[in-house]
């Protein structure tokens, strides 16, 4: 459910009511129920939901939606929309939960709604964000954020970090890593048999052969020379200005970006508000909407749907390994 | 006519008989006629024109098309399809001559077709690209490199620099300039009384409020406040991430980048092959089409001359003060 203060709880209302995603799956919301009850009166869309008490019962889930409401919840912290600790606490709460869950096999996928860093913090939990709070509760040291939106694919190498920062954060280990990582992705969950990624150079025109800047000789092109060695079809280091574009056209199934604005700024041109995030390199699929808490609109029922939709129609799309696409 | 050993005179010779810009205005090439007649015959384009002998021929000219043949070319050298000393020479001198016709008023806008650097430097002229060569003969110190890509406006604080080299290439009085002289271009030739420009940051988010780099707050924040104070309606810094979407539904007239695959990224997904470059500060009106020489499709007739055909349209519209656009 994500931060209950934000807009999590309306736009997973809004898309479990949708009719592409309505019986597309079982979902399972793990968040609160006065939380949920509210939402669903105040926009007026009638969600029809099973109450579970507990983890035991979650084997048995026949039901098309349910709810493992943990926690009471000040409602009139809602009214708040901003960060809070007891907001932080179960945010917190909820995510722990489902990585639990997908650990044990309970679920096929984790989708999660936006949290806030800040109510994170105030409720005692010392992490950024969800990307490290996946790693560290699924004991992994490396993960990769894909982004995706349409038909673009964006793995990134770094992610958000000031500029100044990425020459020295790049290096051939974590260039081989992404591309391994969403090689077997690719295949995996995106029943692509022999993906075609495209790896950006860091500087204009991926370096001009050193004129300016030379990672691209010094890191980027061994990286590539070494996925090459492990029979993946990758390209690079290619020029950032025409990469996209050729993705779009269908030349890679995927484009490794050695940034987040390198990677961002197409995406968001191309699918503005569809984005999803994926975690890479965890044992189970979860994906996310591309946007964060939106505490200024929360509650007044005009948020976009659309990226947690898409968000959930990617994890359903993952766990049957990329056989089915919903509409 | 740019490098002859290139692609510059089919695409001049294809995009001058192009229906839309036939008889849009009168149009001179400085360049050389054998290479011009091979390349209308082996294109089996009909294109009329007239020779003229010397400058002071220039100021009577009322045909169409008109050709200022300067030096002979030898014609052996067209089949090498790369930088040559002669082909360098020969750029340069046709470039030199477009700056001072230019300068002297004897033509209202200049139009440079593509040239090579290395053929440039075996001819002894010293310089890494057109920019360099018009600030020179024009005895300007700063110039701002324009890309205009479909409804896309790009104005670029750096360029072809390493990205570990944009933080300290970053100053408030450079990205002033950028935003001061981006501002009068649009108002003189664009036909917009009130330009609406954005000003990226250079960091994920625009730094996320020092979060990620402080060149925002540093440089881009004084920078657009000084823009403001001079009655320049500009916001920033904006994330980069947003910034183009919003430019292409109609909120930005124009966006500063504070490096180039920050701005050539959604230039060129949003407009591929049909971007043009323009000069901002010189004393005259200079646009080019967004690519190189392509030595190896040249003399094929395959080259793509719409980038180009964008190219002279732009030159005729902001010489007429961006009141008319031909379609």
């Amino acid at each position: 459910m994500g931060d209950p203060c934000g807009i999590g709880p309306e736009i997973i209302v809004r898309a479990l009511a949708s009719a592409s995603l309505k019986r597309a799956a079982n979902y399972l919301i793990l968040g609160n129920q006065e939380v949920l009850d509210r939402t669903i009166k105040s926009l007026k869309i009638p969600l029809h939901y099973k109450t579970i008490s507990d983890d035991s019962s979650i084997e048995d889930i026949t039901s098309p939606l349910s709810l493992l409401s943990t926690e009471y919840f000040t409602p009139a912290l809602i009214k708040k929309r901003g960060p809070t600790k007891e907001g932080g606490a179960l945010s917190f709460l909820w995510i722990e939960k489902g990585i639990h869950l997908a650990l044990q096999g309970k679920i096929n996928a984790l989708v999660t709604a936006p949290i806030s860093k800040e109510a994170i913090h105030m409720a005692g939990h010392n992490y950024p964000g969800h990307t490290e709070i996946l790693c560290d509760l699924s004991r992994v040291k490396r993960v990769v954020m894909l982004m995706v939106g349409g038909t673009l694919r964006v793995a990134f190498v770094t992610t958000h970090i000031a500029l100044k920062e990425i020459p020295h954060s790049i290096t051939v280990k974590n260039v081989l890593e992404t591309i391994t990582i969403s090689n077997d992705y690719l295949k995996k969950y995106f029943n692509i048999k022999n993906p075609r990624i495209a790896v950006c150079g860091v500087n204009p025109h991926a370096g001009e052969e050193g004129i300016f800047g030379n990672e691209e000789e010094k890191i980027i092109a061994p990286a590539v020379k070494k996925a090459r060695n492990l029979v993946i079809t990758c390209d690079g280091p290619v020029s950032a200005d025409t990469v996209f574009y050729k993705a779009l056209k269908g030349t890679y199934d995927l484009v490794v970006s050695m940034y987040h604005d390198q990677g961002a700024i197409p995406l968001k041109l191309h699918a503005f508000e569809i984005g999803v995030n994926i975690t890479l390199g965890i044992p189970f699929i979860r994906t996310s909407p591309d946007h964060g808490t939106a505490y200024d609109i929360a509650g007044k029922g005009i948020a976009n749907p659309e990226s947690m939709k898409e968000a959930i129609k990617m994890a359903i799309m993952m766990a049957q390994g990329g056989k089915k696409v919903l509409k």
